[in-house]
């Protein structure tokens, strides 16, 4: 990325609107809009126009023909987005209007901003942290209230805020260590280690809540796993269908149908559920359908929540040994037994599948999935089981694997320094110690970093933000 | 529609992008938006800023959380698009984001804006006439530089300008016959007959070549109708999916496979043609293949190009029937013969067929739709028999049907009164017929309409405009 360049793209969503808005960051940024912005009133020029300033006029190539009326606004740096001169163009939605503006604007100079681009500037020019810039791109991601949050509490600083202060106190540390080395000979303590002690033990503390809010925020981002198991064909992919109120699953009467795990989210009152349909679980001697019930122990052990499908119609000669393979992978999740096609048997043909599973300690709901009767009843204690605490305002949580990795890295390390004031180890090890600790929280914050880390980061970003 | 209300819409395209723009408009605009908006800056209120001022802030429920950090700019009356008060909310695009900004809005008072009444509120406040309304709508649909071209200029009010200045002079007219009604005893002539009457040829020319522009209009706004026509099975599907790129008509090797008429558009370089295709013509028994292959005849006629496609592999037994048939209706149209499957044929197989069209005069074409070959050559024969003029910036074309209609109709009026000028006919029924075409002019700018007209012409814009 070169900074002296000026970038351009569409920053709003593509396809027809009633008006689109192209934005343009860099240092010519005004210079480039000004050959091709004829304001409405006479004498007005875009080049003297200070920050915050909104003109109507027209756009046109230099010499050329009018292309469209438009609103322009102009930033100055450091006051804006990118801290950089920027100005952004709302003109009408056209996608021919919205190619020409941008073909106006590379012909100008600006080149076309890569995905990420605007907020990798507003990165290098100090805006923001790496943190809250990758917020950015989870804010425009979210499509719940919990993520949303989630983003905008990162977005705002809140992480980032406690990360830095975490650091600014390893920074004293380091620097009273790192001063004993001076006075090497001298055997001279600055720093206190009773009081050191006690800070590494806050900052681990602060680390591992962080690091540990990582499975909540994983599950408030990508949705909360919820597996669908049972015997094949006892209606496991008609009842993800109307979960997920689309014809996804493949759906037939022959037994084994879904050999691959198939996932999709939905979002029920405000909470994003990820369901898993899996393979039918059965004794069976085809390699590819074995391939796909190994498969669905794997899932369960990643699920949070599992929805265990039960046909009332029949009853299954395998159920020992399914209860016993399924409560196995199942120990500390949540297990919902839903009895399917209720519809189908009477009250005392219930009540024999029903007794079955009285030795077995979990929320029975009874359903018929086709009919779509109770279906809701599902939904409730789907909401009931995920359990996931109210995010306030505020709130820090950690969503982001790369984040984890780096928090779990600087956790090690900062136990390394506990174990080494115990242990009563050289100021130089300990401060080695200290400084990997800040390594891995400055690569979060975004004070170490490298091109390569920023590719992978900006280039998840969409374009025009 | 009342104007008393507030109304509030997101005026970019539906989708996730990097920035929204939510709009408000109405005397409770600035009102509404403050009541949710915090500027960065302490002690800045939004309710004392001046017209086209930005400001940098948060949005959130009042007393509660943030939801976004946003960019607000102020419009006061009249200096808006609407011609009221208006706010424009630029805030992250995720559809979270806009759902939640869309709904807070409501909350505050705000009504959900109706598609389109943000341009009728511009309308209705003479920020424009309403052909320039009218042409807002075909700006955003616009997909080629001409029809974008066209839009552009009438929403500009080159068209609406001319209209105006007819009327003006008719109004004059008018003004001087009536005049003549109140001495109608006397006898008196105030108005110059013979000046009116160059005044009425004046404005008939100006009419008549405004009504004349219509089928050029309606040629850039919906495409060139290109109609392909020949026998059953020559190729005529395949050859459309060619030109469309894409697998839209049924292609088959059963004859007489494409029953109904199918039309869809392709951009040219710049020019939209709108391609027919049509059942084969043959002779059959079957009752729904002869309805199809009447209706091919009524497209024939309404198309400017005729493809006609010839299949070489084979010489038809019915040549001399159908070139009389497609002759006869296309009379004045440009003809393309196209003959097809070259590549299974050598140059003496091919002689013969060319032969059987000698006495035809058209442009002809060998091509395999199937293999792709000389396709361009297809192409670029097309642009040519197009031969679109040229539209210059300020050109007046009109593309609209309901302008055509009433276009018309004035057309009928003023000549009738030139008509009546030549025969002498009283003051009143002079006066009638000047009103009368003032009234279809007026229909047109919007000086005279109804709530059901507007309800009509505004229903088909995008919301958000």
């Amino acid at each position: 990325m070169n900074k002296e360049t000026t970038i351009a793209a569409i920053s709003t969503a593509p396809g027809v609107g009633g008006i689109a808005v192209a934005r343009v960051s860099g240092p010519e940024a005004i210079h480039h809009v000004n050959k091709i912005f004829r304001p409405r009133r006479k004498g007005t020029s875009l080049l003297t126009q200070p920050g915050g300033t909104v003109l109507f006029g027209t756009l046109a190539q230099p010499g050329g023909e009018v292309l469209d009326e438009v609103v322009v606004t102009v930033f100055r740096a450091p006051h804006s987005y990118t801290g950089e001169d920027t100005v952004e163009i709302s003109c009408h939605g056209s996608l021919f209007i919205q190619q020409q503006v941008l073909k106006l604007l590379l012909e100008q100079g600006c080149a076309l901003a890569a995905p990420g681009e605007f907020s990798q500037r507003a990165f290098l020019n100090g805006k923001m942290d790496l943190s809250q810039a990758e917020a950015v791109a989870d804010l425009i991601a979210s499509t719940s209230a919990a993520a949303h949050r989630m983003a905008l509490n990162q977005m705002r600083g809140n992480f980032s805020g406690e990360l830095a202060a975490l650091r600014g106190k390893l920074l004293e540390f380091v620097a009273l260590i790192e001063l004993e080395l001076d006075f090497n000979e001298e055997d001279v303590q600055f720093a206190d280690r009773a009081e050191l002690k006690r800070l590494a033990a806050e900052i681990e503390d602060k680390i591992a809540r962080l690091a540990g809010s990582f499975s909540l925020g994983n599950v408030l981002k990508n949705g909360i796993p919820v597996a669908l198991v049972g015997e094949t064909n006892v209606g496991k992919s008609t009842l993800l269908n109307v979960l997920l109120n689309e014809e996804r699953a493949i759906v037939s009467d022959v037994h084994g149908t879904t050999r691959d795990v198939i996932e999709d989210c939905v979002n029920i009152e405000g909470v994003i559920f990820r369901f898993i349909d899996t393979a039918g679980i059965r004794n069976t001697d085809d390699k590819v359908e074995n391939l796909g019930i190994e498969r669905t122990y794997q899932k369960i052990e990643q699920a949070s929540i599992i929805l265990w499908v039960i046909d009332c119609t029949q009853i299954s000669e395998h159920i020992e040994w399914l209860t016993e393979r399924i409560a196995q992978r199942a120990e500390g999740k949540k297990i919902i037994l839903v009895f399917n096609k209720v519809d189908k048997v009477d009250q005392d043909e219930r009540a024999v599948v029903d007794e079955l599973f009285t030795s077995f300690d979990a929320e029975r709901i009874y359903i018929s999935a086709k009919k779509r009767i109770n279906t809701d009843a599902l939904q409730r204690s789907l909401l009931k089981a995920a359990q996931l605490p109210e995010l306030q305002p505020g709130d820090v949580v950690v969503s982001n694997m790369r984040h984890y990795e780096a928090l779990t890295a600087a956790l090690a390390a900062i136990r390394r320094v506990d174990d080494g004031l115990n242990r009563g180890i050289s100021h130089d090890f300990l401060s080695q110690d200290i400084r990997e600790c800040m390594h891995y929280i400055g690569l979060i914050t975004g004070e170490i970093t490298t091109d390569e880390v920023l590719g992978t980061i900006f280039g998840r970003f969409c374009i025009g933000k």
